[in-house]
């Protein structure tokens, strides 16, 4: 009736209050029959029966407004993919990335909570002390035929756990050698049914940098107990044999593996006889009691500076600096050697971690005269940049070296993805990529050198009764 | 003989000169060469026969040249680790992030293999046309048991495929949400029983940008036969519903799901009907016919501008620009609708592909309201930062707001898989987490709140006999 002398702007607001003048008494009938229930609650708040009534209701509601909404959803899109209104009058900025304050996102936001403060002078603990565990993982298992710890006869599961900074790098091209790097481990693990754990979040704020991998590790082997093998990696190293599966059989009766040698550890305690970038820890009551070993020299602050001189004074060319994971680890193997070697396999067979200083600059050799599966130093399964740390502001080496190093080494294991698929990089400085074979009528024929696109360690039975 | 009084460095250098001296005098003679041919050249440039000649002369320079570099490229390999000095002069430069140019690894070598050029005459083809694909891919799942198409019963194997460019991002926080972003789609595929694919090589130089994808899903569709699914996902779609499962029974008889809605796409032909930054396809013949109509509208330059004026004209509300994929399958499937229309499922049960735009500022609201597993407007499973284009230099919309939003989605979505291990983010817009229960002496009771540490949806029965 009062449409003649209305827009049709006011006039949709109108018919919009009016829609929500409904909803609006709907609403306030509800809240008494809520503040009913919670007067007259028992023990556990708002009796079951209001509840129910009140879920009712609005799923009623709901459903009566759903395709009215999502029409208007559609249209509210639409108009807002045209205009770039935004909502909040502070983010009305400029849409040029190159003139944005990258200040502005890089301070963190504060819930007002209180950081919890342990006490200092007590001893650091991972958590409460668990000495069952190989029972409570064993009966779990046995509830959980789904959810088993072997995905094949002699295929163990497999978690690999890498993780960065939830910060942006603070050198622009950091964070796209972390993007690089992560998609060389999604590959290397899709190929070899290995499933991955990206991890950005600083569970322990006094086990940060290297030690930031005790509290994860400990948290996700008690909370996944269908994970046999939890493989870390440091995000600064990279697959670089996509063909080589890592002989599990070789380790039925170990609990560690690392790349390392023995009388480097147990003879001379030197700080680099074994590496922590890349290792296989066993979910079980043994690896949860090295980790209990391992954590004290980690807390931040006083703890680590001092532990950081003992290894120093203790280990064989040790440099100046913080405890870190890798030299506790050799001191606690050397120094307790009846109590946990047997158990602790260091492998130099293959290049579990593969310092990149000594391969990068063979890749075209390795090219020329050897194939992927070799993992050892003929085709390196991990080339592992130690000491170049592209997201941060220094390196261990100049950054051009790393930079192109870095680059050769992921189009190399890259080379092995794209061959599945008939491409390769032009050359292994080159971001670009060139067909090895021409598009086929019969793509089930083709020749797959490697045996990458089905291979036999990712043949997996499935029941699908 | 001057040896004596040259210093090894001086030596060097003129060693060097001299060894492309050699080279300089061979480039000279093929230039005179290439002239010569070029002015007796006939339509198409240099005669082929004076090409061949040419490289056949670079690859002789090459295969001479090989062993001795191989040979001090070891020599260095020993030296370099002795030492921190690199092989390459140009390569000693800072250790100092801050303080590089990253223009040096920005530019790209080249191989000097000719780039193919197609003739744009030609219609445009993705491959040899296969017309017999479902009988084929049958015949290979029954040979190859131990790859089946189905994990379980009514859970089809899936492959999400996504993607970057190779280069860096034009401005520094780019690839940081690169990262973020494929974190977020590991999370959501370990958890769902999805393997992952991240591409970052441009497969066909004509297809670059949002095409690039149609090349690329076509090769895996072709390569992997196990795969029933691919999912096709946008770097800057985020996950948000950690704990939804496609419903993937709701499309037996359907090959292709798309967010949208039928009236938008048949009656109106909007360019917004439908989005294919998120989508699922099914490995069938069907497809790879849908993925052949689909590709002409795409080769780069003349044809996609031509097809862009086109779609502007033909959809509603088009702006003026080149060819895209999304407006190129609005207007497939509105004009023939016959030959397609059964088999494309338009999905607005739930948000397949969600727009930001509308969903970013109402976290809170669900989260006080909803819950992990609804997928639609109360809880999305995606969250899709249309037009914030973090990697390039403009987008459609505030810097700030983008960033800051897509923090938000992000932490909204690994809240989910904190919550699995008893922790959260301080808040939406927080990088730092805190605790929301103590370490457990009995992780196994632990009270997993939506059931995602063991979800049925990620069960596989597997034979280990």
């Amino acid at each position: 009736m009062l449409d003649r002398f209305l827009s049709p702007r006011r006039r949709r607001q109108i018919q919009r209050l009016m829609r929500n003048g409904k909803l609006t008494l709907f609403c306030l009938l509800l809240t008494v029959v809520v503040l009913r229930g919670n007067l007259g609650a028992g023990k556990f708040g708002t009796p079951e029966k209001d509840l129910d009534e009140i879920r009712e209701t609005f799923s009623y509601i709901r459903r009566r407004a759903e395709p009215r909404r999502v029409l208007e959803e559609a249209k509210a899109a639409q108009r807002q993919q045209k205009s770039s209104s935004s909502t909040d009058a502070s983010e009305n900025g400029s849409n040029n990335y190159a003139e944005f304050d990258i200040g502005k996102i890089l301070k963190d936001e504060d819930d007002g909570t209180e950081e919890f403060k342990r006490d200092p002078s007590l001893p650091y603990s991972l958590g409460p002390k668990i000495s069952d565990w190989d029972k409570r993982r064993a009966e779990w298992l046995k509830r959980n035929p789904n959810f088993s710890n072997f995905m094949a006869p002699k295929k163990p599961r497999v978690l690999l756990v890498t993780g960065s900074s939830p910060k942006p790098c603070e050198n622009p091209v950091g964070d796209h050698y972390l993007l690089k790097s992560i998609k060389n481990k999604i590959d290397y693990c899709r190929l070899h049914g290995i499933e991955v754990f990206y991890n950005m979040a600083l569970l322990d704020a006094e086990m940060a940098g290297f030690w930031a991998k005790l509290p994860l590790i400990r948290k996700l082997l008690l909370s996944h107990p269908e994970v046999e093998f939890l493989w870390w990696m440091d995000s600064d190293a990279m697959f670089t044999d996509m063909a080589f599966e890592v002989p599990w059989e070789r380790y039925t009766d170990h609990n560690f593996v690392m790349h390392g040698w023995n009388e480097m550890v147990y003879d001379q305690k030197n700080w680099i006889g074994l590496n922590t970038g890349s290792f296989l820890l066993r979910n079980c009551q043994w690896s949860l009691d090295i980790l209990d070993t391992w954590a004290p020299m980690g807390p931040k602050g006083k703890v680590r500076e001092e532990a950081g001189k003992l290894l120093t004074q203790e280990l064989k060319d040790r440099p100046v600096f913080e405890a870190d994971d890798q030299s506790a680890m050799v001191y606690i193997l050397a120094t307790q050697k009846d109590k946990w070697g047997d158990k602790v396999y260091l492998e130099n067979a293959y290049y579990l971690h593969g310092y990149w200083g000594i391969l990068v600059d063979r890749y075209e050799e390795m090219i020329e005269n050897y194939h992927p599966g070799l993992g050892d130093h003929r085709w390196p399964l991990v080339t592992h940049f130690v000491g170049c740390k592209p997201c941060g502001k220094f390196g261990d080496y100049p950054v051009e070296r790393c930079l192109k190093q870095m680059d050769r080494a992921f189009n190399f294991g890259d080379n092995q993805i794209l061959q599945m698929y008939g491409f390769t990089h032009k050359t292994l400085a080159s971001r670009r990529v060139k067909r090895t074979r021409n598009e086929m009528s019969n793509p089930l024929d083709v020749r797959d050198e490697h045996s990458l696109l089905h291979p036999a360690f990712k043949a997996v039975k499935v029941s699908t009764s």
